[in-house]
């Protein structure tokens, strides 16, 4: 059993411990908030123990690893003090919203054998994996193009979306790593447009986009779409589509359950999309955990690590430099 | 929290054990099997207390109610057993294959208010369950016809099938169930048709079907066909569809993914079938656990009850009658 | 260039008159209706020349063919003087409504090698062709169940209805032809029920039923099921599915068009259902011009003729004593 | 009836002379085509007049109006020439390879009342169209993002590709035309991308590109993506979605029939995809015809005209100066 601490026990950390919790080959070992009624919430309901503080946590000899779903700007730190206490540690993204402190701390980690593993839950969603396995075991043949459809049912509250980094940092990101996931090869060129249509008043006072289209491009000519808004009506849309000389895989939406009604005011209408991103991906942050477990029990670095935190946000940067001075800007620009 | 004990720890055992100790209102309590070692297994993986006897559990002071998961003849004495003893129970399906002794059996537990609760799990399905609350809230109108296709991924061995009870009562009583559920009114009539296509050799030694097709009729006019084969080469088909005057439902199959592969072969393969019963009613096997939680602290009986055990083995019953005979049976000849 | 007339121009005369003008291989040599404005306008708009009687027609040197579209009544009368004039026919369905008269029809007409071809037009639909191809091609192995599905999406006038024979005569007539086009092989025995649930006033009034389920079991062991309702809400519901023991073939029903919407109020609703048959089986009506066509041109009897229509008569009756008196009733006891 | 004459009379010429020779309230005046033999076969096949140039034809006066699907060189030509006879015209795309001999045809044809159409068939797909209504109606609220996707099932010839201007101006015009039809508002900037992918050899030779990706956007924000490619190896591929503010509106691809088959090898295949643009496009050449028939009998210009055909080309300049600069082009550069 991997015995796996988790800090920060906000909505994504309780879920998260759950997960632990309930894992075969994990058990919780432990939980840690700034806010200590969060953290002894979670630690009465799964059975856990309650550290003080993070250090505490990081000094236990009887845990084996941690799950960093702290406030942002906390990740580096902790990261760096996981990696100097040995502690395999799975991060929730984005490593920082600031690329020159994720630099720093790649530096600082550099070299280390500690596994680090980035949360890009959507690699492990078990349609979008389908699509990026039938690229890898090449039943399209080679890839050409990319497309990725990722729409938030509904716009975050202004104070989330103010220390949020903006769309391309704190929603694109998701799609930018999803991007390499399925090209296998690294961006060359990022192209990206931005507007305020959801909501126009809130973005000018922001300075932030709603809409954004992001054209990737790679040296060998692949060409990646991804279209994000911070609104469907219809609910969260998650889509993924890669297209190849030999054929195309897509990823649909999920939906709640597969009835569907037929009525005179409409013929055929599905069930609604799994709405919550925790209900959306459970089977990807149960996976996920999975995959963190592996990575302990073996001591190897997981498939997707801290490179993959900061190219996600390199490509970010590089968006929104495109977006601001209406560009294609090479990634070689950026870092 | 609830303190379920589970009795049986086969495969159906096992995983209701794991469903019991992640729900957030129960604890598993204990484990009992005839079979030692597998409930010592279950003990061990899930930190659950391991009994000696069935008695023992039903005894215990700390088992506030009992999942019965033993083989089939075992369900009708282990039932009484808990009405006497004051526990709910949660008993998988047949509670007999005689109707004789579930007669008895229900003579005997007569005006208990002890909560007992039947495993027919489709109920619990979120697709099948969409249908039937179609049904229940009008959104369909006046119900006129119900169809239920099952059919199994692959023949259960020989051994199994000899000890079934055959077709009618091993597999199409999830189905009597079904039917009984979508319809909201009682069967009146059946006819039922059998056939050896599957395994001729292997049906003609057992005196069993592989293939029926059976017709209900309700006191209204309600019309119910269910299809069923013992072996469909694609996966696990599992659909509902119910028609009214206002319009359909239907509860379609489930895939493993939502991803779909185009090539020049084929233009468009979704993911395999859910295969698996367990993997396929997963999120009903869980629900299942809910609602016998919500029963045992309401101290109400559940929505399908012993009496929807019982009338389920009566419409098998009529139908081994009916294909028998080659004639409609009205359910009154039975019982 | 086969030169075709038409026999009735009433709504489906008038439909099959565009067909053949339209089509590559055909001309419309002349149109006849007792009632002569109508053949009029057809003439006019189609550039047809006008016949004054079904005798004048069958009698025309520059004729090659008939399309028999007039009342049910004349069919017959019209089906033998075909034959005797040597010109081949393609009737619509059915021949008659009484069995006996069908069969006497059948004795005078024996032997004959002037082409007879049935109005069976959902045959030559491309999705339920492509099910039956399937049974065909062995792509889905031996054949075990068949479900066909067909229900209008509406009530006719209760003068058609009066006049149709029931609803086993009139509408799973087309039902019964697809069960023996699907199957290949001829069933023995017919076990129907009826219902009075979509206007239960008309229909005592009428003696009819207007919600039907039909069960057909062949020698061999083959099932098949028919639903049949006179009123869809949703649209005109029209569905075959083949099973057999490697594989199923479905015909979904087919809609106005492929776009599909997503709103807040409804998470994906497709354009309606086909609705009116003639759009429905707007390409199965004109591949069965091409189909007569073919057997006029080659002198051979086409794939659907007099026989089947017969068969699927026998069928309606069978159903019809089937769900009056209650039981299983042999094919043999017909006809 | 409206009489049209069809100048040239190859591949799309003929479809063009079926389909007014089928269409109710038009006939096929008659028929002209350099190479004769070409229109010696339309003519003897559809009984329609043979002239011996398109000056005559323009000089007919039993010819109320032309359709132009002659060779690309001459359609400006053909164009003006139509107009000076007063004899309204349909003309196939483009209307010239040279943006610079269009915006002369415009001069040239300025303030003519001649009805003008473009044949910009996709505008007429019934699926395609249902989009942009849902638009136009509200029904997705204020339009936000379009995404066309365009793949062609096989690449052209190489003589054709070299006679075709290109992939922006032979193949994603379709898609520029459609951009503007769903966005109903000009596009202001251009981004383009171009790879070689699918015959990267030929390609070279020919200096074009065979797989693009484009990103328009206009004046108010609306971002337009269009994914093409030279082939797809399972089709036709063709797509249009619509994302607003209140829902998204999607026009699936068409299949050849709604069966679907299951087998142990794949659980759920549909029918190919209609992969020839003249059968895929079927119902919307007769309903281009049918908005033609209507211009000429009111007099009035057609919903999609001579400028409709000049401002696809002008965004057809400015993707391929983007494609070449690696820059975003602003319309207003272009014309």
């Amino acid at each position: 059993m991997v015995r796996i601490a988790v800090l920060g026990c906000g909505r994504i950390g309780r879920m998260h411990a759950a997960n632990i919790a309930a894992h075969p080959r994990a058990e919780l070992a432990g939980v840690f908030d700034v806010h200590r009624p969060a953290a002894e919430e979670v630690a009465a309901s799964l059975g856990a123990r309650l550290f003080d503080s993070a250090e505490a946590v990081l000094a236990a000899g009887d845990v084996d690893a941690v799950l960093i779903a702290t406030s942002t700007p906390t990740h580096a730190d902790l990261l760096e003090a996981a990696v100097a206490a040995g502690k395999p540690a799975l991060c929730e993204k984005p490593i920082d919203l600031s690329l020159a402190r994720v630099t720093e701390c790649a530096a600082r980690i550099r070299g280390t054998s500690v596994p680090i593993m980035l949360g890009f839950v959507r690699r492990f969603d078990p349609g979008h994996r389908a699509v990026a396995s039938a690229v890898r075991d090449g039943r399209i043949g080679a890839l050409h193009q990319v497309a990725i459809t990722s729409r938030d049912p509904g716009l975050a509250p202004v104070g989330y979306l103010r220390e949020s980094g903006g769309i391309f940092r704190d929603m694109t990101i998701h799609d930018f790593d999803m991007a390499r996931f399925v090209l296998g090869e690294e961006v060359e060129s990022v192209t990206a447009t931005g507007a305020r249509l959801v909501d126009p008043a809130m973005m000018d006072e922001l300075g932030d986009f709603d809409t954004v289209t992001v054209l990737l491009t790679t040296a060998s000519g692949k060409q990646c779409v991804i279209t994000n808004s911070r609104r469907a009506s219809y609910g969260y849309d998650q889509r993924v589509e890669a297209f190849g000389g030999e054929g195309m895989a897509v990823s649909e939406n999920v939906r709640a359950n597969n009835a569907v009604l037929f009525r005179e005011d409409f013929t055929g209408q599905g069930a609604p999309l799994m709405n919550f991103f925790i209900d959306r991906y459970q089977a990807a942050f149960a996976a996920e955990i999975s995959a963190f477990v592996d990575a302990v029990e073996s001591g190897s670095q997981p498939e997707v690590g801290f490179e993959d935190g900061r190219l996600a946000l390199v490509l970010a940067e590089a968006a929104l430099r495109s977006a601001t001075e209406g560009r294609a800007v090479r990634v070689s620009e950026i870092g």
